[in-house]
């Protein structure tokens, strides 16, 4: 069994999954602005107290970036209370078990591949498009986290040369054009699920603003390929939410940007596992990265 | 002792290389239009009458792509004479040796990371920047083919999503606004050393071509850092001899378009073997490709 922490902006997860992938516990509080390590560790006491903490073996954490996982250190840019911030240490230190950390698109990406929409796939992409663009690696079978444990971060690849300025610091970042929240900005919305909304309805600012996200992400996705050799793209979020009205022009567009003999059998699907994605991957991480 | 050939739209080579990496003979044809493999069998001819072939233990091929590596064929775009064409059977017949096939742009990576500027790197993407924009990625410390031996290909990822037409069919490729072709076309040159000249006269235009191959390179090596996760880029081809030329611009582009903790660090080198990598590069394909 193991023991999985997810820590996000908005709020953190814990939970038990098993040997199989099945997440058998859940707990979750949301991100307090100071001291958020004790949200953490009530968590964890949470999970200890469960009488099938005995049978954890090692505890996965999938981190907002950017992480360092060499250090074992994170700093999430939407948790400006933790810079560097020891976390491996922490954890280690109150559940006395060997600690795996990753970002949370590679524990994403592990996920879909253990038990999701990667599963049986060798080389592939998993993305997450939501309010930011993030994502993770499988090449040759096995997970990709990067000597940093950041790898797979498509959302911050540049599309746009002069592009629009990207939060990250660099310019026309996939992230920029395709996320939730651009997707929003350009019609001045508030949401992508209201953008969704009007696009059913017919409205073409609407459409345009889904259509443009899908390029990007299509021109990624392509880019990915042909410098990876991926068979596949795997996308969740709630951007991926919207299905078809992202998924159809995606695919068109990927017809357009991925043109090479070994790049244009590229299939795209819609991730499989959810809400407990964060969780199931950081259990994954624990199996795949090689310490 | 292994043997390699390299496959180019212009020219043919063939070579013995030692276990040290050690180009002990080359021997070159230009690339028949018609029956390119006559030209590979006579070069092959040569390398079995050398008293020292007896000690061959492989044979190692990159070639122009895109290739399959899987069905051991190539179907170089500059060599319309073959489409699919199974050299490796073909090779292998005359050589009666196990024969291991990958695109140029790795097998450059394979030489660059053997006995080259990549040495020692575990993370890092090699390229070539000539006529077209080529490389081959070192991931993990291995060589990084992928399935289909064309991974790497960074002069066919996407930094325009609206930008030129690409011979490839794609638009907005680093390859046709990086190449020394696109530094040519800008300024109505007729080479990239001709703008090169230019550009060291103080040319603002010339030097404007380079900086927007710079740019776009640099946008390219930001990515490819943010998408695996890379300590450094070694840059070789005729256009990296422009020396400071292009590495001024290319270090000063990276700072706008690397600002991730994890990527900002990247550090660019030029390549290190010129003329021979191709031979080298190929024999490196033996030892590091798991067949």
């Amino acid at each position: 069994m193991y023991a999985a922490i997810d820590i996000g902006g908005t709020k953190i997860a814990a939970g038990l999954v098993d040997t199989g992938g099945e997440l058998l516990v859940r707990h979750e509080r949301p991100t307090p602005a100071e001291e958020p390590m004790a949200a953490v560790e009530a968590l964890l006491e949470q999970l200890i107290a469960d009488p099938r903490w005995g049978r954890v073996q090692a505890v996965g954490i999938g981190s907002a970036g950017p992480i360092d996982a060499g250090k074992g250190t994170i700093s999430p840019v939407n948790i400006p209370a933790w810079r560097d911030f020891p976390l491996v240490d922490r954890v280690s230190a109150v559940t006395r078990q060997p600690v795996t950390l990753a970002g949370d698109g590679v524990a994403m990406a592990a996920g879909e591949h253990w038990r999701g929409a990667a599963q049986g796939l060798d080389n592939a992409v998993c993305m997450v498009v939501s309010t930011g663009v993030g994502g993770g690696l499988i090449l040759g079978g096995k997970l990709r986290p990067g000597p940093s444990g950041n790898a797979g971060h498509i959302g911050h690849i540049c599309v746009e040369l002069d592009g629009p300025p990207c939060p990250c610091g660099s310019k026309g970042c996939v992230e920029v054009i395709a996320s939730g929240t651009a997707i929003a900005a350009r019609v001045g919305g508030t949401s992508a699920i209201e953008v969704a909304e009007s696009a059913r309805a017919g409205d073409p600012r609407a459409l345009a603003s889904f259509d443009r996200s899908a390029k990007a992400l299509a021109a990624a996705i392509a880019s990915t390929a042909a410098l990876v050799d991926i068979e596949a793209a795997v996308i969740g979020g709630g951007v991926a939410k919207a299905g078809d009205l992202l998924f159809g022009p995606l695919r068109e567009h990927l017809k357009e940007y991925a043109r090479l003999s070994f790049t244009r059998d590229v299939t795209v699907h819609p991730a499989a596992l959810g809400g407990d994605a964060g969780l199931i991957g950081a259990a994954a991480l624990v199996r795949q990265v090689e310490v």
